[in-house]
């Protein structure tokens, strides 16, 4: 389990690492601006999480994988930008990975410290979306994720049916790879026929 | 004194989540949206404050009563929302009640850790206030209390009040009620006769 | 050496104390807004920093004479504002020299804590430039030192001389001053010079 996480947290890091380094190219950011927009994208959300945790040290310091991950994400993307450019759809499969990987990493913390339901699904949810959420934020754009692409659902969705499964006696493999296949199907279906959350407005048009 | 604040804690974050659900609806976010702007705003002060004190876990990790408050307080916002927008006045009573409870709240921890005069001002000031302000940056605006309505300055003088009276020896209900009604009473003159600060400006202009 | 870290904390938030009130004052918040930008530069760092490490305490918990130096500049900086004004030399002159004494600060508390060079020189960077990011973040700008300026990169370098001096066995004198000089001066130098880093972009146009 110990050994499934640490892959986790590489390859997710290294995920969001792409689609962060990618948001601030294209707003020509400088070379320490990509970087930097790569790093808050990929730790961001599981910095928060341990930052609200006690007894939890922010996971990087201690484990520097991620780090290295981020690092080599970043180099990838600047080296070759004007090519992922036109990997749209790779892309996305990226960001709904590391979605989906960091979503129920978030939930077992917090079963691991005893807590609630829906404190296991809110952490879950900030180490899967958060990152994002700060990214747009350090650009100066309302997050995307408040406005469409069911991105946060997704998450709690995912995140639920990690907690319930953990608490049934199957397989740990199966309590990992379900939820996460879950919540990247659902992603990528979400993106695909470009679904949104039934709108509580009248109508389409954004006041203000 | 527990069991206040227990309380204080439920209708404050109820009062917020009101204030913070509405901001997000008339910027037409989504559902989730919504939620987690009504969240942020509710729990964001407190939880900033938790995170700097290492001896206390984020208080709603342990006491899930505030989550559920932001809850039934989002709900009802997006239930009632049409009618709600023509409800100013009852509104800012909330948000004032929101900033007069949770003031004190940041206080009586900093005194509760034997802190100094400056440091448990901040923290009430940050209770408070911050919550508000990370909503306004989640929505990509200034936030506005840098600009108008006196709002910081209340929470500074209220949580003033507080920490004095604390150290006489009055019962302790007065010490939590005339804070708070000082905080709500100029809060609410404030804003109904359009008081700011003096402004340190040669003229009313803003510049770029 | 806790004596010339005092020292540092206390000349370093009073100079990033003067630069956050000189912005505010620029996008003309009231005075409130104007301290709480002052504050937000000044600490927001080191701050951050602090709230990584489960064993330390936010550093102006426990000593709150940082806090005062803040005061004390953004008073100054609010009466003396017209003339400041002219003064943009010696105002580059103090931001440089809190990014050289809180980066240092940063990486040997990192050095403490028995990190990876990685890890210090993050927490280096961290406590040096984020605190003018976070800054930015609240004016509702994008941050200056993603696009320009090379700030956060002579940060690095610096914090990683410290660190390579720290494992000499010079004395410890000369293992604060000299990168905190050499920061000091590439910064000068690359703003003098307006140099930037190499750009990654085939032309200079911002898109969007």
């Amino acid at each position: 389990m110990e050994v499934i996480f640490a892959y986790i947290n590489i390859l997710g890091s290294f995920s969001l690492a792409v689609s962060g380094a990618l948001t601030a190219i294209h707003k020509r950011f400088d070379v320490f601006g990509v970087f930097i927009v790569a790093f808050v994208t990929a730790i961001g959300g599981g910095t928060l999480r341990d930052m609200f945790l006690t007894e939890r040290e922010v996971f990087w310091l201690h484990d520097t994988n991620p780090l290295y991950a981020i690092i080599a994400g970043t180099v990838l993307t600047i080296v070759f930008r004007s090519k992922i450019k036109h990997l749209y759809k790779p892309l996305l499969l990226f960001d709904a990975i590391g979605l989906g990987l960091f979503t129920i990493t978030g939930v077992q913390i917090g079963i691991d410290q005893n807590l609630d339901l829906i404190n296991c699904i809110i952490l879950g949810t900030i180490t899967g979306t958060f990152g994002g959420i700060i990214r747009d934020i350090l650009v100066n754009e309302i997050p995307v994720i408040f406005r469409k692409e069911v991105y946060a659902t997704i998450s709690i969705l995912g995140g639920l049916v990690y907690y319930l499964l953990f608490h049934t006696r199957i397989d740990s493999i199966w309590i990992n790879l379900i939820p996460i296949v879950i919540i990247i199907t659902l992603r990528l279906i979400v993106v695909y026929y470009k679904i949104s959350l039934p709108s509580i407005y009248r109508n389409g048009k954004k006041s203000d």
